[in-house]
Parts: C-alpha cells; sequence; structure tokens
C-alpha cells in the first residue's frame, strides 16, 4: 500500500512537530491524557502572560525583528546594564558578527579588534559582576520537571524561563536552550560587560550553565539568527564586514510607542495548564507516536508563544 | 579595566567552540587531564577511520556538499532501499520542501500533494520494515558514555554513530542528535518508504527515538541545510516551489570516481583516544571554563571529522 503524499495537509502529523500544534479535537478519548494541541486549547486567558515591555528587547534586523524577554530574576546587574547600553543607542549600526553552526549567533562591533576604532559607552561604567547564578530565594517561584537532569540537580521553569537549582546550594541559574541569551566575556569570570551578547541556535551546550551570565531568552523570531549564513572563521565568526548582518535598532519594548510593539502573550510555567503541557510531553500520545517517551528533557519543553488576544487587557 | 576585545584571535577562547579546538599546548601540566585540542593533536592515523565509500551519500545543492555517513548496522533494509533510490537517480531534481526551525530540514518531491504528477521509483517496491531499534548483539559494538541519559537506559557510540541500547531489552538504536538523518513516514509504522528523508537540524528530538528509523548521519556541510531559510507554511513547509532549495543529486561516493569524492576521515569511537574527548567534554579544562559540569549528554559529544591526511591509506 502507498503511503500517503508526505506533504499533504492531511498527514502534517507524518512528523510532528517539536513545538507545532497537532490537530486538536472536539472530544478525546476520556482515556487518553491529553496532547499538547489539547492542552492549549483548553487553556484560559489567565494561564497567558504579556511579558513586561520595561524587560523587552526589540532586536531589529532588516529582514525582522527579533522579541527577547530579558530575566531580571537572574541577571539584575546585567539587564540593568544591556537596558543602559540599549537606550542609549550603542548597538544601533552594529552587526552579527559570528554564526557558528549548532551553538551561538552573537552580536558586537566589527571594529572590536581595533581598539581605536571600536564603540565605547557613552557613559562609561564598569562590567557588572558575573552573574552565573542567583541565591534561590522564595520570591522566585520555582516549578520543577519530574524528570532527572545530568547537568544539574534539579531543572525546571523560574520567572517563564528554563533554570536549573541546586537545593543544597541554594542556588538557581538559568539554563543555556535554544534561544538564550547570553552576555560574551573574555576569560576573566567578570569581564562580560554586555557590549556583545550571544543566542543559543544549536543543541543546548548545558557545559556552559554556570560558566557564563545570561540575562534572557528570545521568544519569537529566532529564525531571523538561526537561518544566518554561518562565519568561515574560526568559531563561526564572519571576516569580512560584508558577511555581518547589520543591526538595524535595538530597543526596549516600553520605548516604543504601542502600535510600534510587538504583541505576544506567553504561557505561564507556574499553572496547572502547564504541568499538563509538560505531561503531554514527556509522553506523546499522538496518533503517530508508537512509543511514548516517559521524558522530557528541559530544553525540550516548549513554552508556547502566541499574538496576544484581542480580549486580553493591555 | 577594558576586557580584551572579543572578536580578536588571541582570544578566541572566551566563548569557546562546542565543536572547536582550543589552541593545542605542546606539554601540557601534568596535573590537568588534556583538552579536547589535546587529546586530537596527541591521536595517531589508526584513531580515524575513512568511511566506507559504499555507505556514504553526497547530497549535492548549488551552494555545496553535505556528506552523509549510512548506518546499515541500524538500518540495513533501508539503507539498501535509499542506495538503491539514490543509484536510479530518483532524489535528482527533487527538493528541500520543508526546513522547520530547532527540528528539521526535509527533502522530498514537491509535487507529493498530486498522486498524478509525483516521482515513483523506476523500480516499485514496498517500503522497508520499519528499522526503530535492532537487536544488540555482540557484533555490533557499543562504547557506553558514563554518564546516565533520561531517554534510554544507556547510551554511547556504536558503528561511530551516537546511539543507546536497553540491555534488558536487548535492543539497540540510534538516537535523534544533531545531523541525524530520518526516514520520513506516515501515521502507520511502517510507511516510510525512504522517498522522503529528513536532518536533524536543532536541539536533539530524542522523543522520537525508536518512532522512525534513522538511517545515517550528516558528517560534513550540515550547515546548507541548517541555515536554509525556515518555511513559512504550518511545520516549516515551504508552500511554493520558488522557496524551495533544489536537489542537484545524490550520489553514493562509491559511484563517483576518486577525484570527485569529499575524502574525510572521522574520529573513532571506540579508541582510548575517544574515551579521552569524552572526558576532555564532562569536564570542560580550557582555561575559561569556570565550572567543569562532571557530565556531557550523549548529543554533546562531537565526533570530529577532518579532511583525509595525506599519509592515510585509501
Amino acid at each position: 500500500m502507498r503511503m500517503a503524499p508526505q506533504v499533504s495537509t492531511t498527514t502534517v502529523l507524518w512528523l510532528a512537530a517539536a513545538g507545532g500544534l497537532a490537530s486538536a479535537q472536539a472530544d478525546p478519548p476520556a482515556v487518553r491524557p491529553p496532547v499538547m494541541a489539547e492542552v492549549l486549547a483548553a487553556s484560559s486567558a489567565a494561564d497567558w502572560r504579556q511579558p513586561d515591555p520595561e524587560s523587552t528587547l526589540y532586536l531589529d534586523l532588516a529582514d525582522g525583528r527579533v522579541v527577547i524577554e530579558l530575566a531580571p530574576a537572574f541577571a539584575p546587574r546585567h539587564v540593568e546594564n544591556i537596558k543602559a547600553l540599549v537606550r542609549e543607542g550603542f548597538f544601533d549600526g552594529l552587526a552579527v558578527v559570528r554564526v557558528q553552526d549548532n551553538y551561538v549567533a552573537q552580536w558586537a562591533d566589527p571594529r572590536d579588534d581595533d581598539p581605536r576604532k571600536r564603540r565605547v559607552p557613552k557613559t562609561p561604567r564598569p562590567a557588572p559582576p558575573a552573574e552565573f547564578s542567583v541565591p534561590w530565594s522564595e520570591s522566585l517561584s520555582f516549578t520543577p520537571l519530574p524528570d532527572p537532569d545530568g547537568y544539574a540537580p534539579e531543572t525546571g521553569f523560574a520567572a517563564g524561563f528554563p533554570a536549573a537549582r541546586d537545593p543544597a546550594a541554594k542556588q538557581a541559574w538559568l539554563a543555556h536552550c535554544y534561544g538564550a541569551l547570553g552576555v560574551a566575556r573574555g576569560n576573566e569570570p567578570g569581564s562580560g560587560d554586555d557590549t556583545s551578547l550571544y543566542v543559543v541556535i544549536g543543541h543546548a551546550p548545558r557545559q556552559l550553565d554556570r560558566n557564563i551570565t545570561l540575562a534572557g531568552r528570545v521568544l519569537q523570531g529566532i529564525e531571523l539568527l538561526s537561518s544566518l549564513p554561518r562565519g568561515p572563521g574560526p568559531m563561526g565568526f564572519h571576516e569580512k564586514p560584508e558577511q555581518m548582518t547589520p543591526i538595524r535598532s535595538i530597543r526596549v519594548a516600553a520605548d516604543l510607542p504601542p502600535a510600534e510593539r510587538s504583541e505576544i502573550e506567553v504561557l505561564r510555567t507556574d499553572t496547572a495548564t502547564f504541568a499538563r503541557l509538560v505531561e503531554s510531553r514527556r509522553n506523546r500520545r499522538e496518533e503517530w507516536f508508537q512509543r511514548p517517551a516517559g521524558h522530557v528533557e528541559l530544553c525540550n519543553v516548549p513554552v508556547p508563544v502566541r499574538p496576544r488576544a484581542a480580549s486580553s487587557p493591555r
């Protein structure tokens, strides 16, 4: 028997999307826990949050916008510094200088090699201290995942971000999952001054956790970074200015008039709905799957983003 | 103190490459285990293997060549079928019809939607049976990793491929790491007929393990697939022919004259050298790192590839 045509819309489940939605069934069998599409279809407005415009960056490229949520709960000093740099226009006109396959895309001043030419902040300030982890306090709500992790005693979500924590050391930190935003640094742990930032565009390099400051993650538009041509130089650096993708601007969302903002909502990670979503990913029950894994690794848990519902309060 | 310029070649370690090489030190301190660059610098010719040309595919795009190693030890029937399709020119002139961010790039006949127009194999043959796992036999040398894995009782390398096994069930299978080559299928487990194949271009979707046949992995050139524009349709499918990247040809390396082959070597995974490489990734000891992870996850272990040494026997 000839298999169904593989690109027809009737068989889109044949290789189900990691972050995609199966067609929600109106009346799922009572015996089967819901698949992700059903979890989302049953979600309420209270299951979604609108990122704080004061902690949201827009990285605008010629091809579109990358929306980044900053993580002041994990890197307060660096978030403050990044926003100060953004607000003085530091990044505007700089470029994506490095795209390393299965690793990171990174932006900086292409003239960093030349101390006489490179851009310096208008308001000189020292590099903030390293924020590789933070004290785990009760105010940092942490929703643990049920499965063990090889890189950390516990993983889960905190403030909406994939994160890890060590109950014994009472420390928590952001995890290097796909889309994580980090602060490039030199060999000195405290040398990251936020003038060069990177985004993870490959398999989660968890070995970097607690070795470098993570300050946020991409919510939307990461494909604008992940599909850029890889740099031909060592570690994916571009070698000529014309290879680099210019950065039109980086803005704090709160500084733009509402009409120019990207209005999106993010699924909360501290709800019963999210717990159901996690279970729907631990054991995939879409018809296509033959063998549920019984496990989900932190960086394989999607955190859905959608356009803001018209009915949502601003 | 101003940090060192971040894109200068003197500070390339500042965000060390997942697959990159640190500068090898001629005389590392005896107290420190070697970093990966030192492991490789100390490797001998016997630590490297040349992929069998009879199990190597060249996927040629306008922008270059993707080199794929097939895995007859894990998917003998599908490898045989894929090679038969390749040898009748089935894929030549087809296209990459789907690029889903952080997931897969996939090729097929763009006309698959139309049963009257789509290409059919010149020699009709039924879809091979599903090869989601294979009996674990002694002939399948398996080099286990020291660390636990959430998706499988044991992970490691077999026949040079990232793989997993279940000693109780005496089964082994290929893992969906970055670069894995899979056989698209419909909802029926045995419906994958090799006319549409995909490559993983994102965070390892390990939930697919044992749910679909993997038949190989990319050794070189995956950036030609991973940097393609993402498809605008559901699940990353392209919707118009002009969005799709044409496939010039797929060839079995053995069918090309030696001058047209990509001569590469792959580090063996069943050697003391590879065990040292694994340890160098479990605990990163390059100067940049502050905190070795003490763990490495299967899909974070690089398997180095290099141009074939001139001195290597053919």
